[in-house]
């Protein structure tokens, strides 16, 4: 499925032990958030050689140059060499942004993703896309570049709250949507989230994620299927972010899963009852944050500058029925607007 | 010889104008600073597309985080999405800032290397090194990335002053001592760098470094033998960069190519009349600025951060005899010193 190993279930802090016993790493460093440092890093400590911490603030607002320059000053403060190893424990912003320090370090030095958020279990730790934020745009500096191995150990899922899990949700969702009708079918009756085996969705969305990436690594066709719900909910989510309530990243997606569908069905591409299958079901398990109409020309302006778009066209993936997606599909900023009514009408 | 076409010659401007005919880009943005914004780029603009500029201050104390930011947040306002391209008209600074700055900027645009002194002609147009200096270190911060091609326009080279030639010849030195004794049977006799063929110069240093960078693009072994000069060489570069009176690179690696040619003697490697004629050679070319020993400790702290170093050793690239390499040879603190007398003791 991918060039480097992804040790997934109860004993993948064992095996990831075993892997590091076999590399001689010259040094170790261990990314770690407020949280992880708390809540995840003892339950790591003891499988791993000797090491150095590094604790980034906690939250997406911190997945910055500024970050960046502190964990690099660190390691060259530690005079960590190209034989060193990077370990990043978190969520999506230690593991997009320890990668990309890690991927940019004397030219790059190995990395390790520790996912401990469901969202990050079933999306980051694939596909190789690394990146901070900048000046409000969502990863809009990084690189493409592999892990060494992805660690997926479940009982860090017990660290998380029910908001967490369900942020993490939307991936999963996400992967059922645009590969697998069958899936969605079973899946859309589920009214519970913490009543899921999380194991076999996580092996589930990762199947479904190494498949695209094989077959498109750089993201030049195929894999923009992975981006259904990404171009209006990326927007979203900036937007808020500088808000005083921000919303989470797969919160932010479910928004946009909703916005794009109801779009997909506008274009005859899906019918209503499919529209309004998929928006019932995200609104039962989200709730409903209001998105203001005041918001709506910034976040149809940060659409626009998404990184799938060319020439200044919108660039979305739309779904093509359930289970398929049409990428590269032009839409309008009056569409977007249209959707987010239809979102925000929505009881 | 690359996976990306070389142009070189007197119609390798005419052949970027058909490679961008070829291609159709959504945007191009041209990257100069002061020198090539007046020296170089009126000759480049007749082959070009429609464009934008943008200028950085000249020299290596501007390649770093900030110049970078100031690209990235053109990118962003001029909308370049990922189908734009950014032409780096300039010497080493410009090539490996805007390069990093392309492969970067959405997780990698492309990027066409125009390169316009001796020195990034035949050193860092081959090789796909990308970076910046950071505190004080030099490309401490980049990365491994191809351009899709390189222009390389003899006649930029009369923009250049006698200084800047001569700091282009330190590479094409390098590559005959560490690749071609009988090159450099012939190359010692020269006298003065204007008598010399550069065109034929430059395919010879290209052939030389595109074959060792073909067998070993990572650096993990082979690749290393372009090092030499280097461990030295930069520490003195990033030393006298905090000075009133800098060096250029290539004045920096002749006296490192002086220092690490006394450490390969003083190995048993090379003879000392190679030695003596490899210092006189290179003195002759370049005058001999004192190094004060002040400067060693500092020298020496800083070869020992050197990228290329592991687990607290310094290692460091000696000649082998001439026309071959030993790689990551250990070297300690007192022989640098020594190696530093010895050079600044030359007559």
């Amino acid at each position: 499925m991918t060039n480097y190993p992804i040790y997934i279930g109860s004993d993948a802090l064992l095996r990831l032990k075993e892997f590091l016993e076999q590399r001689k790493y010259s040094g170790v460093l261990v990314l770690v958030d407020a949280n992880t440092q708390v809540l995840c890093y003892p339950l790591l400590q003891p499988f791993l050689p000797a090491h150095s911490t590094f604790e980034i603030p906690s939250g997406e607002i911190h997945k910055n140059l500024n970050s960046c320059i502190k964990i690099w000053e660190h390691l060259t403060h530690e005079a960590f060499d190209r034989k060193g190893l990077v370990i990043n424990l978190g969520g999506g912003v230690i593991g997009d942004m320890g990668g990309f320090v890690a991927a940019t370090y004397k030219r790059g030095i190995d990395f390790i993703q520790v996912p401990t958020t469901l969202l990050s279990q079933v999306d980051a730790s694939v596909g190789g896309k690394l990146g901070i934020d900048f000046q409000g745009y969502k990863n809009h500096i990084g690189v493409f570049c592999e892990p060494q191995a992805v660690v997926i150990w479940p009982e860090f899922l017990d660290t998380l709250t029910r908001r967490e899990l369900l942020s993490g949700m939307a991936e999963v969702i996400k992967h059922h949507l645009i590969a697998d009708r069958e899936g969605w079918n079973r899946l859309k009756l589920t009214r519970e989230v913490f009543a899921l085996k999380l194991e076999d969705l996580i092996r589930h969305s990762i199947k479904i994620k190494s498949d695209i990436v094989q077959a498109d690594p750089l993201e030049k066709g195929l894999r923009k299927a992975l981006n259904f719900g990404h171009t209006i909910g990326h927007a979203i989510e900036s937007q808020f972010l500088e808000t005083s309530h921000p919303l989470l990243h797969g919160e932010a997606i479910a928004i946009g899963m909703i916005a794009e569908s109801w779009i997909s069905h506008q274009e005859g591409l899906i019918s209503q009852a499919e529209r309004d299958e998929i928006a019932g079901f995200i609104k039962n398990f989200y709730g409903k944050p209001e998105i203001p109409s005041s918001f709506y020309p910034e976040i149809c302006d940060r659409a626009l500058n998404d990184k799938k778009n060319q020439k200044g066209k919108i660039l979305c993936t739309l779904l093509d029925g359930i289970g398929k997606v049409r990428f590269d599909s032009e839409i309008r900023k009056t569409q977007i607007e249209k959707s987010l009514d239809f979102y925000n009408l929505l009881s």
